[in-house]
């Protein structure tokens, strides 16, 4: 590589729709043990941080592999975005890029990661977002956005619309701190791109519904190819 | 209701990346019966239809409590859209509005259809389409859609992208077969709106991981509420 990388996982303890997630057990683990166990997969990342306002938290993910770094407590308000817990974190660790792996996409895949890694590697972006790629008839602000209401197509030829995820986000530390100590605004900073993750490997957990889908998936990944499929047996199929 | 409205379920034998689809067994029951079984506990349907081309999939239908509409066998060609078979099924059935309820959304629950058809009833649309509403930092050709690069807010205040989801779709009979009728694609005909649907009740299934996802959240809804949540427990946590 290049590039010098080092992960940072955020995680606070503090979680409005579900209470403490990072610390759930989702399947067989805690929430926040995936994107540790994830990026410590992944030789190509220098560091491994957990970055948490939380003491208590710090000490059981270093037990879990990652490194601590304790941001001020108040950079874990519902207020804050990653832009502040993010520049507080680069002022305290030197690299090329901080990649951001996100907690709530546990089903990110280590091969995934890689590839974004690649990517970072390859290119010059200052912010890389990922995103999954959507071809599906879409409306914004209520009117037809990437179809012709007059003509029906097969969605695969349709133009797709990029919806960020926050899986994981690559920033070019040097632009970022910049960028924050002139008062502007870093995170979709400079040099912008995207990278598509696999839409299966994408989950919101927002909702009790999501966290059930996400461990069903969980599961269901674990179970894949045990079984063989089932089919309904129509009496005079020919 | 005010209008006379009838449930149309498409289902072809034939589909590409999973095979016999709708014949597999998804959890406990076979694709095709999920929609069935939905649409018969609404009686605000006059009557409920699946659309095949298969006569023996159509007596297996019969046996699980819906009725048989035979399309020709090229209205289930890979080319066709739903323009094709809807015209013809709505030929040969009389109602006020077409609600094409899909097997590929097994996910639907019928608090959520009830709510469509009332949103039909209320209102006077040609056209409605389910949509997911997502809230999320999207690009469109490459550009910033719904965001400000210059300003990172809580996705919570970004303006939506609605994506067609195919879930739901309500077609006023009239106004479809006589814009076919002029050679004029009435898929999005008319009056068109659009139908919020709970983003846990939208699901593709085109691959063979998103079949494994759909099967997981159904078993994880299934067991909700029975095993209370676990949390990793920290030891000095204050």
């Amino acid at each position: 590589m290049k590039y010098k990388m080092i992960a940072m996982i955020p995680a606070r303890l503090g979680s409005k729709r579900i209470p403490k997630k990072n610390l759930r057990y989702l399947a067989e683990k805690p929430l926040i043990q995936y994107p540790i166990d994830l990026a410590l997969q992944i030789p190509d990342f220098e560091s491994v941080w957990v970055n948490t306002e939380s003491v208590a938290l710090g000490k059981a993910i270093e037990k879990m592999g990652a490194r601590f770094h304790q941001r001020p407590e108040e950079f874990s308000a519902d207020s804050c975005t990653n832009r502040e817990f993010t520049y507080h974190f680069m002022c305290h660790h030197e690299c090329d890029y901080v990649i951001m792996v996100n907690s709530t996409s546990p089903l990110l895949r280590v091969e995934t990661i890689h590839n974004f890694l690649q990517y970072v590697n390859e290119n010059d972006y200052d912010t890389i977002l990922s995103t999954v790629s959507e071809k599906a008839e879409s409306f914004y602000h209520g009117k037809a956005l990437n179809f012709d209401i007059h003509n029906k197509v097969n969605s695969q030829m349709l133009e797709p619309v990029e919806k960020t995820v926050w899986a994981l986000t690559a920033w070019k530390r040097s632009t970022f701190m910049e960028l924050e100590q002139q008062g502007q605004c870093p995170v979709f900073g400079g040099k912008l791109g995207t990278f598509p993750i696999p839409k299966d490997e994408s989950c919101d957990l927002d909702t009790e519904e999501d966290w059930r889908i996400a461990e069903g998936a969980i599961q269901a990944r674990q179970e894949a190819g045990k079984t063989a499929p089932r089919y309904l047996v129509l009496e005079d199929l020919a």
